[in-house]
């Protein structure tokens, strides 16, 4: 007896075509015309659109951070990526200063621990790059771990200096991981965040102002440049400009091994977003910061040409009520990051397909085909094949939606994206098989989620 | 009863997975685990990889050129594609001067019919830009051809004027047709010929001295202009060189409708290689010619990047003993063109894929998935799901050969790889679930291919 | 008995200091302090800063264009450069079809002759490529005559094709001869304009429009490529965009032999300019049209970086009321053209200087010393020292000016800058010794300038 | 009664003439004909070029570094720079680890006083960037200096992180102070070349291999990045390869305030001249290090179009007897700098002039004019002009001489010109009137240099 999702239009990185899809024991075992048998369970998915359901490599759940803590755990945060179409996300694991690698994750398998209800795996960001920590770089891909992260910004806290980057990256090379950055100058944006305080300058607004795009650039290339000299495999997140951009399109025209995302609000709003009335541009304050008009029309570009191959939300909520306010009086204060984990697809799919920027195929592609290859989940996530998890997200294409924080599934108080009408939603999402939505019902169990043991690089 | 194709791994684009396939009509009904049923016919797969069909959509049969005739007529040039595993080709008619173009497709119509062992189509060049022959572009989709191409080289004959050029791509982007450019600056390299024959230059390498790659970047850069004035889509054939390759770029980066193939030999050969003792030389002799070493490895970059997303043959060939000699005191008198219908797919799978330069899917992507995209074919032609023709090549990943005119299958007398060693070979072929090749032995009937009626671009 | 300009501060491209100058038979014969001696003729110069006198290599007198003439005469013309601090003018002379360059460059001395009152010399325009027209360019020099000019726009009256193009080039190179390139794709920019007008789209701003950078941009790289291909020199003449000087800038980049100026309404206008109420927009319609406010940053940066090395004015005056009319209903009948002789450098130096954009030295490189080292007159022109002709311009540099076409002393009736307050204005101008400008009088004679027989370049 | 220097040509940025030069208390009173009057001193220039006197802003006498002290101190070090042409020279003063700078100055002012033969001003380097430090910035042009330099390499002993960096480019700007970069990361180099060191690479080549080009790259564009956002002036020192340039040329064209030099050997030698037999290679150890053939072409084409616009010498003598020795068994031991203060002119003539990429007027300027004018001594140095110092050097352009240790004049027992045969040489030498060099000989006493108090940048 198999589930069969039954009459759909299955669409991939590479094409679309109507089919059935066949699923025993989570994983498709077939796609083709007709597959049901009698005693099969069956899943109507005629005038739907069946996509692999979307991975995004960039989230922040329950992560203490600035003196308080993210708002979404590893239940409210998986929830609403499920409820947008999301099946996978790889989330940060920090590690506090002092500590081992492993004992960080321990911390975060902990958190995660009875409260999945998607699959999730962990990035962990080195912080305190003591020799022994550097030994450990070795063996996180037997714990199922093939990628770090490195901060260039957060002085002070998150931050590391050049020969720390390039001792991970040169570890990481050798062990088959995967080398992340946040690449902003951190010492020179300490020093302006510092000078603008003392100006008077706290609006939310200044946030954007002393985080310039020459510094993210900057950063950019210097990572670009250790990992280069290295051959090391290299991977820019939140790339949010045009000079960063051209750093990496130089480097993949010499055939360095670079990689890049972007992420979802840089589409949509511009440093101008920051500058509102009262504290309410507190809401768009994460970083790098939203940037200039001309720095999206870049960006679709750059996702349509392959120098971006991946969009991904860096979630990373904190509620406006009692959070953002923590910087009311000073922008230096307010916890950087915004929440988009459930309205990445609907509001890419709007934009990006309905807009013009790209076929639903480069769709899957840039939020589910490309991030599970880059991060080591070829051949299990990320596309509709035969061996491949059923993560399976049936869309109705045609379902309209008003996005507002009344109805978004996640802790937080607001969205980005409130007031968006969008026409295009997941209806009923699949984790290896199982229903985890069903028309916009949650119907899974609390901690049906599993960690994900992936590949090396 | 349908057909199965047992036991394989299959490879598309975007990942690869153990399958079997069914194919019924022709067309590929469904792709899972232990498919088959009785009755049907099994071919045994195991331990093959189940490719996509290689498409190459540059190829030159029975073409009329500089007083001679390209050696590969319909049936031998397609017997060569199968064997080396390419199903599809998309081949150039060009129009005579003063005909209509639907007067050139029935000169080219005739050539083909009956003579086919693949499936193709055409591209249709215009040489002669009349105002009646500008107004036919419009109903070329209605005649399966949704690609035209342009020469901006070989004054006189075959090369048009910026006027021409310009009204092509209008009427082109209105009726869904894509532009095709080959991009040299004819002008000025009629003139470099002219002066190197005058001071008695006139062995095969003065070939490559008379067509720099400044000119190549050049008529890259204006075609890319006026398509981008236009908004109209640009594929630029055949790109050879570094400093067309950042016109190509920096056009995608500003989110032009620009995109662009390689061939086969500029990752293979340099200019070195026309400057053999004795007359040998011509052999390499094609437009553009081949280039430096550090260009090779731009193109690598660039098939890996993106910005170069197809990769053909520009098959184009002359026997050495009758035809490259009509040249041989004056290299402005040899038949432009080089073969490699054949080796393509084994030479790009050993020194792209086994050399590192990128993945099997990617190999799959450059010479079978994004072609068939790009030309109107998607859905039907280079991937490997349901409803797509089950055109299909059982690679053995292992197979040694050594490449030499001697066993090659087309009618030229010559092999640029002779001697090459290569692991890896098709050994079965099916074109629409047909076996055209099987072991190494054609099996089809002559006429069995068919001509392909393009979607609007 | 010895001139001497006592008193003043002289400028050159590479610094300032107090000096008198003193003259003999029309050439500077010393530089120092105290150099007057007993029956010297005495200029005051205390508190006047002292300058080269201007070249403007790009100028446009009583020449044919669209139906009409161009309204300045050499002596009309050339009184206003001199009232500007100009005293020396390249002038275009452009060969009619079927004529030879020498029978053009007689028509051109005929009508300067016994008008001037400035020193000048020709370009030579060459639109009619003939044989015997090309064999003409190695005599240029031995007629004083070191640059030629080439149209890639005006299609069917100036343009000339690529053939034309190399051909010119080899053969100027060969000769010493510098050649202009007028760089825009005409083919194409006919035809847009065609449409337009089809469109009923008649008014001045769609002279912007029809005109794009993309076509500047191909034609100014094409012009390079072709250049470079030969090792000529090349000049490009009123570059107004970015795309175009990228091109440049790679061009040096690589050690080519290309060099470039601006005009100066290129720093002050934009496209938005054309689109006035009613017709006026007309008074700003020359070629290249003008652009965006980010193109003049460009332009800017460009020539504080020395990537253009000229300013020159192309003026090409129309008179608005009886000239600029014929275009009323039409605006590809717009003679193309603006004024400028007179405002060029107390607009460059108000906005450049005292705009901090670049330094008085600079001023005087870009619009004097390059110039003259450029065009073959080094050692004559352009530069304070001995053995220089005495060309000067004592400068008031806090002396205020509204410009008004009421005031210009040229013969059209509107200037670009009307009500622009400038400080700092040329007062008194010598030209070899002579004194042409003597506090904004007139006092010399017509017919004093002289026909500049230029160096080989 | 004055000095005469008659019958010359003089040569400067902007052109040559013919003129006699009065020097009158040690300053230039006039150029022009026939100036010598009865009493005059005359000095015989006919046949001569009169340059302005070289200025090499970039040299370290008397340095100690890595264990020893460079072998010049500002005798022999000035003596070989007269000898060469050279008037002027910029030296780097290092503030020592816990000092002040004043303190860092007071020691290098007592190592030049009553050594000097031509005149000299300090850079100074901060190398410990307490806070009391930074306050000293705002007062160095009290003391004369208008210039400091940061190491971006060295890590360890010099170099200094990226908060110092940006903090002085701040105090830099506001004191009219201009900040030069030693632009390679420090870190990833001081890995590089333990690195190499482990694994037994002890030879002078892999000086060369353990400092990439992509590490000054790197740092060139990080320093550019933090500058720019601040609108801080910066100047690159020793620029040495082509991705570095790529990062000025980028930053030129957007406006910012960024100047670059390169150093003589950069044009002359190859990463291959470290790797002899034996340990000679150690003579050529520089950092950044000698780089391809490729970059000597970009860096003639980047003083050929103003990218880099001052040509210095970084000259840093040590002895091959005793000082490289230093680092037989192992690179990272020889010390770093090579000799060049009295080569550089001469060298610089023969392929740069002679060699056809640069005219004399621009020869000038590098090394001259254009050094006076970027820090802080325009209207004093670096031009033949009235009011400017009698610096000047009487070039017999055609002298034949052949570059040998034997007979330099510095302290340093090698030469990297060994036997490098120029045509071409400076034959009398004036500072401030005053004869140093006359026919070769030195005729001036020990002390007669004098210290420049430069003006703010």
């Amino acid at each position: 007896m198999s589930l069969i999702i039954s009459g759909g239009t299955v669409v991939t990185a590479d094409g679309r075509f109507q089919a059935d899809v066949r699923v025993d024991g989570g994983k498709i075992t077939a796609l083709g015309l007709d597959l049901a048998q009698s005693g099969d369970k069956i899943i109507d998915a005629s005038g739907k659109y069946v996509l692999p359901g979307g991975i995004d490599v960039h989230t922040h759940l329950s992560m203490p951070s600035m003196g308080t803590v993210t708002c979404d755990d590893y239940y409210t945060g998986q929830v609403a990526a499920a409820m947008g179409g999301t099946t996978t996300h790889l989330d940060f694991c920090i590690q506090p200063k002092g500590s081992s690698l492993r004992a960080a994750l321990d911390i975060w398998h902990g958190r995660a621990k009875g409260q999945a209800v998607i699959d999730y795996g962990f990035h962990v960001a080195v912080t305190d790059p003591l020799p022994e920590v550097l030994d450990e770089i070795a063996g996180l891909p037997d714990q199922g771990v093939t990628s770090i992260k490195l901060f260039l910004a957060y002085k002070d806290t998150l931050q590391v200096d050049d020969t720390a980057v390039f001792r991970c990256l040169e570890r990481a090379r050798d062990a088959g991981v995967l080398t992340l950055v946040h690449a902003e100058n951190g010492d020179a944006i300490e020093i302006l965040m510092a000078e603008a305080v003392a100006r008077g300058e706290t609006a939310p607004k200044y946030h954007a102002l002393t985080r310039p795009p020459e510094l993210e650039a900057e950063a950019t290339g210097r990572a670009i440049a250790l990992a280069e000299v290295l051959g090391a495999p290299l991977y820019i997140v939140h790339l949010s400009c045009r000079p960063a951009l051209a750093r990496v399109r130089e480097a993949q025209a010499r055939g360095a091994r670079v990689t890049a995302e972007t992420c979802t609000q840089y589409f949509f709003f511009t440093k101008d977003d920051l500058d509102c009335l009262g504290f309410e541009g507190a809401k768009w304050v994460c970083s790098p910061p939203l940037r200039e008009k001309e720095d999206q029309a870049a960006l679709w570009a750059a996702v349509g040409d392959g120098t971006l191959s991946v969009i991904s939300t860096d979630h990373c909520p904190f509620r406006f009520d009692t959070q953002k306010t923590l910087g009311r009086d000073n922008f230096t204060l307010i916890p950087n990051g915004v929440p988009g984990i459930e309205e990445r697809l609907m509001v890419l799919h709007q934009a990006g397909v309905r807009g013009g920027h790209f076929s639903l195929e480069r769709f899957v592609a840039l939020t589910a085909t490309n991030p599970a290859r880059s991060f080591g989940l070829g051949g299990v996530k990320g596309a509709i094949a035969p061996g491949y998890d059923a993560d399976l997200a049936l869309w109705d294409l045609e379902r309209p939606h008003t996005i507002t924080a009344k109805t978004n599934h996640g802790a937080v108080d607001y969205s980005l994206y409130e007031g968006m009408e969008v026409r295009g939603m997941p209806v009923t999402v699949l984790v290896r098989g199982q229903t985890v939505i069903d028309q916009g019902r949650l119907i899974t169990e609390r901690g049906s989620g599993q960690f994900l043991h992936r590949q090396r690089i």
